[in-house]
């Protein structure tokens, strides 16, 4: 019974996150480790409504088997969106609801890549695309992230010195950078992606979390064969499990019978209590509420790192989104600097799990949606005094 | 771009279900074809009930990220069950709660079958398992069934020739056949899974629907290693997408990942509404009514089948569940039959495509739980009509 466990699951990395929380979830610790949005932010007396009003119309259709592809009203209010949005045309058919947008990471991975086809992903990357992907047994190759988005010149050099298959991405507020792409380097990346014949899988769960500046078109506006992801768990409630994929007809074929495979199909009841609420209320209003709660925290943090940080400390400035990003020096590795900082009862991500190929022991990430403008100044306050005397 | 789809999934088959429905969804068809359970027994009030109690009480938590394993109570309550019906000894933190039990068998699939492994399935056998595990790019081989379970003898011949990896099987009231292992086929079965050092998947969505005769334990009562799936779709509602695996410490670990991987966790809105519904009603009461229905149900058809069928049909006769499974003269291929009788606007699956290995052509399934008496009664004269024109 010793080898029943199948080869791919060798290379699947347990999430450290997971592990952290465990050490990290306790109520006298103030975390900036998970990934969290606020549970303020949610609408619960509104998902309370629509919940009844969809058992009391459509009860005995809501707890059915439904269709694979999701529930239509649904895909047809998405493909509006990116209408209303991005002037982007994706039909209602070309989306396919998922078990939130991490099960779209499972299902692309396994009707996309063969074991050893060579997946790029950005330096550091999301760490559930890298466990999502893993599962499917690709050789990771890194492309560093720099301010205005992934490195291009890094991309072009490993695009032509490797097949590359494809390339997974977050444009917006990335996790765990919270770097944005630039117009730029949107439009310059589809240009090599259709050079170089490489997919792209975008994933976009924070996009309209945007708090500074104007929003920009997914990397899909340029790249009409791209893998667009979007999700409903940071703009209205992650519990509800609720993501999507969309996808060229060829690949969205083969989408649909993986996720047949894997699960029938996405919760039917969840699916329509999200399109009620969406109905009975004013999406755009609630995500203005969100962003304001977050911009908030997000001002605080950085100026709390700006006070009690060493000067020597570099760190992002998302424009939206859940995280920021920090950069140590050198010599100090932020593992240690979580084990001093745990005894302070603060925590957060050392760096180094999300580069796939190693690097960023001296980067961290710290999350600003899940904790309150107070928690925030007295945790950054802990661990500047931490780094301050293992930095001398 | 043509090579872009991964070649696993070249040999997972559409499920030929799904393309029969859509031909058999019209209202004017009596469709015996999909394996729905009876709307009219979902809980919908009580459901809407439980929702509200959640979303008053522990709203922000129900729509918040919640554990890769699934709701504690949830886990308790299954763990709970397990040891009162029969009396087996099944840990919470063995529970691993799904996105339906479909999602366990992609789970049970990722973890256990390395390309080329050998998967047995019974003959007929579940076409959801056979395209959920068909993604691993497993062999898969076919043990026939006989009236009282497995063929033991032909499993033993299969398994002293082959170094089968996985037997895969439906013990009460068989998908597809209604049949139901006897308590002698358990206990036999358990020896050879030791014997022969095979992992056994135990699917047991419909086991507490049985309306005959006494419950029979688990064969994981008998083989304490096995993989016992387990399923709230046909004794509360599909819709929720909620179902168990339970599994022997080393392989859980692996579904563990596996399910983090794959969407997180399963839908946390769902699984504490079904909590508060499983505390706030009598479940055994529940189930109690479903079956009064589905006997009813499966008596007329038995009885119409006896009527208006030639006498050189045979049909099985279940003690419980959703189908029973109908064996033609050998000449008569129920495609042709199919073909045939959607033309009288009566619907059902052909039997070929449950035989992984090839087989079936004179076989068909029939669905009992989701048509009226009334129907039942014309549908299956309308079907005895073209059987007996065919056979002339």
């Amino acid at each position: 019974m010793k080898n029943i466990i199948a080869e791919r699951m060798d290379k699947v990395p347990e999430s450290f996150i997971r592990e952290i929380l465990k050490v990290t979830d306790a109520a006298h610790v103030i975390s900036f480790a998970g990934g969290l949005p606020s549970p303020d932010t949610f609408p619960v007396r509104e998902i309370a409504k629509a919940c009844e009003t969809v058992l009391a119309t459509d009860g005995q259709k809501a707890l059915q088997y439904a269709s694979t592809e999701g529930y239509f009203p649904l895909r047809q209010y998405i493909s509006g969106r990116y209408m209303e949005k991005h002037g982007l045309k994706i039909k209602p058919e070309d989306i396919l609801i998922t078990t939130g947008s991490q099960q779209a990471l499972d299902l692309a991975g396994k009707v996309l890549i063969n074991p050893k086809d060579k997946v790029l992903i950005e330096g550091p990357g999301y760490l559930g695309a890298i466990q999502a992907l893993s599962v499917f047994s690709p050789v990771f190759k890194t492309v560093l992230m720099k301010d205005d988005g992934v490195d291009l010149e890094g991309f072009k050099k490993i695009c032509s010195k490797n097949a590359i298959k494809l390339f997974y991405g977050v444009p917006n507020f990335q996790n765990p950078s919270g770097i944005t792409y630039s117009g730029s380097v949107r439009n310059n990346l589809a240009l090599l992606l259709e050079k170089y014949g490489v997919q792209f899988i975008e994933d976009d769960p924070y996009g309209e979390l945007r708090f500074i500046g104007e929003a920009l078109s997914p990397v899909k506006s340029y790249y009409k064969n791209g893998i667009l992801l979007g999700s409903f768990s940071k703009v209205v409630a992650p519990g509800l499990r609720l993501g999507w994929i969309t996808a060229p007809q060829n690949i969205m074929k083969s989408l649909v019978i993986a996720k047949q495979a894997a699960d029938l199909h996405t919760n039917s009841l969840s699916q329509r209590i999200l399109y009620r609420y969406l109905m009975d209320n004013n999406e755009d209003k609630h995500i203005q509420d969100i962003i304001k709660v977050y911009k908030y925290q997000c001002d605080v943090m950085i100026k709390a790192i700006e006070e009690y940080f060493p000067d020597s400390i570099r760190h992002t400035s998302p424009e939206g989104g859940m995280f920021l990003w920090v950069t140590l020096p050198k010599k100090l590795n932020s593992r240690d600097l979580f084990n001093n900082a745990i005894k302070q009862n603060v925590a957060f991500v050392p760096g180094a799990p999300f580069y796939a190929n190693g690097g960023g022991e001296n980067t961290m990430r710290l999350n600003f949606s899940n904790s309150s403008p107070d928690k925030i100044k007295e945790g950054i306050a802990r661990l500047g005094k931490v780094i301050k005397k293992m930095l001398k």
